[in-house]
């Protein structure tokens, strides 16, 4: 095998309480790579499309990764990607860990996968480092691992793979502005009160307790983010308007997706997902606000041959 | 049935890193109590033994716990109590909470189980706000509900069970000083910086997915507290050195057992706990410590007929 084309899921990270630590793959939201293995040292961006972005192996999040991975490896050629774009970079649904995990899980495969996904999440994540000048895993461990990850521990890297009730489906919606995730970082506040800190591990049990059992109840009662989503959303237009709406068309929980400006909800079944499109995208059309909104199963085995 | 005799169990609260929202109830340490449905009206302390501790109702955790049930109950007699107490007071396995729980769980079986264990839980918090001035749920829920509970969140009062992996053994072991909880909260910090918190809620998902997993390995990982650990612990003598041998021992991790003094390790299979136990005793006989040491298995049923 010289050459293969894959699908690379979009990612919800963050997941309302499990800031910095949940992320769950999408299945109908993603990109497609072409990867070729070559004589030639390195990585090269042959071909980008669908977004504006350089193409420049070092200033290309999937290039920087797949030099991350090239580095560890003793392997003496090197790679042509082809990035198809289907993710808008900043849409806060893992465009860049998209890039970033399609390039080296591809790479990974055509030399006959000598690499963990464990260590595919580090390579991935020297993307993420050029991308927004932090080197998170919370998209490109769903990406690589599929469906909801757990990253208990940064130091060490330790990401559990949490189940995925089937009937669980995410509506995402996009308005058309745009956050930095460096910028979205900064308004966080650095500390929180140990009050806030109890509910929301609380929070984090039952979030993970609930996808262990399908207890789709407990998983909306466990989506709840007391810490982070107060300030982001502020950044955010129509958000408690998308939110209430959500939750009224009969959504399990809403929030931001990873560092925003899209929100994400999760409903028992595409029915209720769908519901829950058509309400949130009625609120953006009344505001007058553009937007793109997707409805999508849960993608259980992250990134794949297509 | 007019009279039942019940174990009630100790319990763990906190577990590390689930500071107030986990707790583990034990099964070879625990107090018995004898409960009797009378004409007369309300709760009558009638004998208590192994402990000095009030037997007027309203001073008593099972009194007031009793009477928070009654007083949502048509029952119009009332209840005679006879405490053993095994469990120490102030020792940190949930004396009170044994004895609140005890009280609301046998009424509630004598009177034909009108109230749900959700219910009770609310009943026995009486009894923790006497004894610690918080009504808090962190031993009553494990000791009712049996296994390992968390508290997702107070208000409203939702709490989940979660699997108790059947090779799990507990070792705690009692220094024999006093430190009162409301002390033992005073000390805490109110604010924590986010990038702790996010360590402490990683760690939380992995404990639980770890207990759904039966993974001891992911157990161990998680069983880590950024936060209140390395505060209450300076209360605790040699609490480091027990923590350092417990581990040494094999112990999967060791932390404060609630508010201490007592300190619990967790153990895969009941010769690692055995261990632990010896290599905990051995420090505090070194240090010339009074201490009191149990391994116990987990309880998966709470309270029960004895």
């Amino acid at each position: 095998m010289k050459e293969i084309k894959i699908f690379c899921p979009g990612t919800i990270a963050n997941i309302s309480c499990g800031f910095d630590v949940m992320g769950v793959a999408l299945d109908s939201v993603g990109d497609e790579m072409v990867i070729k293995k070559v004589a030639t040292k390195g990585v090269k961006i042959t071909e980008l499309t669908g977004q504006h972005l350089p193409k420049d192996t070092h200033l290309n999040v999937a290039g920087v990764a797949g030099l991350a991975l090239l580095a560890e490896s003793d392997y003496d050629g090197g790679f042509e990607i082809k990035i198809h774009k289907k993710i808008k970079a900043g849409s806060g649904i893992g465009s860049s860990a998209a890039s970033s995990s399609g390039a080296v899980w591809g790479m990974n495969k055509l030399l006959g996968n000598p690499f963990s996904k464990l260590q595919l999440v580090k390579f991935a994540m020297e993307g993420e480092r050029l991308a927004s000048g932090v080197a998170h895993a919370d998209n490109v461990a769903p990406a690589l691992f599929g469906g909801f990850t757990l990253i208990r521990s940064y130091e060490p890297l330790d990401i559990v793979q949490i189940p995925s009730p089937s009937q669980l489906f995410a509506t995402v919606i996009h308005p058309q502005i745009e956050i930095k995730t460096s910028d979205s970082r900064k308004i966080l506040k650095t500390s929180l009160s140990l009050e806030d800190g109890i509910k929301q591990w609380g929070n984090v049990g039952g979030l993970v307790a609930g996808l262990f059992m399908d207890d789709y109840d407990l998983i909306s009662r466990s989506l709840v983010d007391h810490i982070v989503e107060p300030i982001r959303s502020m950044l955010i237009p129509g958000f408690d308007k998308i939110k209430s709406s959500a939750i009224e068309s009969g959504a399990l929980g809403c929030g931001i997706s990873g560092s925003g400006p899209s929100i994400f909800a999760l409903s028992q079944g595409k029915e209720n997902a769908e519901k829950v499109r058509h309400s949130m995208k009625t609120v953006y059309q009344k505001i007058g606000i553009e937007y793109d909104v997707h409805v999508s199963p849960i993608n259980i085995e992250g990134i794949k041959v297509i």
